[in-house]
């Protein structure tokens, strides 16, 4: 059993091996080979704190194993990061734990890849500009992971907290690319893709102030009751997720469904469009929303990506025995 | 973070300190102060192997985590255990992980302790035979610990494959005790406490063979199908459980509970007993039944004592970066 660190996992995983790791998963999903467990998520009544666990199975990479962790609010006094979570990765032939990795990292590289691969299929060829509603932590990965994806003259960002701006200014300038802070609004008139990366419980952006041909990419809303969109957004777009049964449930979807405004099967899995069995952005003037959840397997095979170049690079610690 | 292998826990928990952990988190799950979170159980589809997460919190001991693995048939043949489980211990403060345990000897030694405590309980003070159903892996830790709560001058046992009684044989010669290999009736007609702990799929023990005043037991029912006792014992006697929901759902209770013969709220959560809020055995003739079906509990709070131990010992690997 190897034990990889955070530094471990910073240099064994980037956006580009992540990308394609989730690529890959998604497909597996698709195609039947790959499903996620039922999530396990209880409020401890403790620290005000909300625990977790997520796991799945992906026959096809023999990747088998869980995420836990959560989101414990009085971190960030102590000097620590508010969410915290691991990785456990199991032999799928034996059930031996192969490796533990600390997964803080690893979830905000995921997440990204996720956003990023819903832009490599759904957003237009000619994007010019991107925009990002939220300037925390996850912001900076958001917008390197989307850069690699489309060519864009431009970053226009939003934040609820004005003194956070800053965050988006450093990436973007990072990324070689000029920011504008601009309102909800002005964000819309302009963005060709918008990613949303916030912990809101109510909508930042109204369904008139989208443009034809946007693409969103959702992954703020991970609980019941988080909102981050304008439900008829969702109503009179194209919708695509990681996870139709978490989407309607606990993901952007969870009001436009609830609300009947938009039908279950009217959700495609992404990974759909990766095998071929579905088309992604029909037309140029189509709005395409990607609902992204966070699903164990992408955790997981990021995870195995970093312990297969742990091996390779001789990182991690061992605890064999 | 620190890992502790399989070496580390056998020489870091035994019987008696698995026994005061397993009493004190019972006991804190009666007064509301712990609970167990929803079981992640799925069929892989590969490898014939069945995989699980059992998780809980225990707000007073401050404890924790998972315990995650499951059943591999094939493992035996390459010279593994076919059950393989890790646990995996969080700091209830900040979601850190504190350790990972590998989980092997604790998963026996602390369902050992859950019958041990049920005997403490409910067994009659005046036992003078205990029976055994099942010769398996388990048994020995399951007689080891039961010798420890009342006195007893003989171990009788039964098990489906003759060839393995020599198990039982050996180990009550290790106790200090006399066996006699029976047949499952004459069992029940000498054994003042019963323990089963066995897969089986079908009743091995008929309600017309058991005596007034017998405690039984009952460890090896763990899933929907799993069955060791004819339903009407269950009917006619005391029924205690580590867990009501998973009593009637995937334990010994399931088939009473769906044949109607035994309601929900007969059956007694066994914490109950230890906080005084309910009486044990009501008296000599009465037949007592424990359905141990295993909580997640258990295992933390062996684990959890297995941390201690270790930090007191400098047993363990630390994984500190």
């Amino acid at each position: 059993m190897l034990y990889l660190s955070e530094q471990d996992a910073r240099a064994l995983v980037g956006h580009e091996n992540a990308f394609g790791a989730v690529r890959e998963v998604f497909a597996s999903i698709a195609r039947g080979e790959a499903r996620n467990f039922p999530v396990v998520r209880e409020d401890l009544g403790h620290a005000g704190a909300v625990y977790g666990i997520k796991s799945g199975f992906d026959r096809l990479g023999k990747i088998l194993g869980l995420k836990s962790g959560g989101y414990w609010p009085g971190n960030e006094e102590r000097g620590l990061t508010n969410h915290q979570s691991t990785i456990t990765l199991f032999d799928a032939d034996t059930g031996q734990p192969l490796a533990a990795v600390a997964a803080n990292w690893l979830t905000a590289v995921r997440t990204a890849a996720a956003s990023a691969l819903s832009i490599d299929l759904l957003a237009r060829q000619d994007t010019e500009v991107l925009g990002i509603v939220g300037a925390g932590f996850q912001s900076r990965f958001q917008l390197e992971a989307a850069v690699r994806r489309r060519k864009f003259r431009e970053i226009v960002g939003w934040n609820f907290h004005a003194d956070m701006l800053p965050n988006l200014e450093r990436t973007a300038a990072d990324l070689g690319l000029p920011f504008r802070a601009v309102t909800p609004q002005e964000l819309c008139a302009s963005a060709d893709v918008i990613i949303t990366i916030t912990s809101a419980a109510s909508a930042h952006l109204e369904a008139g102030w989208i443009r034809p041909g946007t693409h969103i990419a959702c992954m703020g809303t991970d609980t019941r009751g988080k909102q981050e969109l304008d439900p008829e957004i969702l109503a009179l777009g194209s919708v695509f997720t990681d996870e139709v049964e978490q989407s309607i449930s606990i993901g952007e979807a969870q009001h436009a469904f609830a609300a009947g405004r938009l039908r279950r099967d009217a959700i495609c899995q992404i990974g759909r469009v990766i095998v071929g069995e579905r088309l992604g952005r029909a037309s140029d003037d189509e709005v395409t929303v990607f609902d992204g959840t966070g699903v164990a397997l992408q955790d997981l095979a990021v995870a195995k990506i970093a312990l297969e170049a742990a091996a390779a690079q001789e990182l991690g610690k061992s605890l064999t025995a």
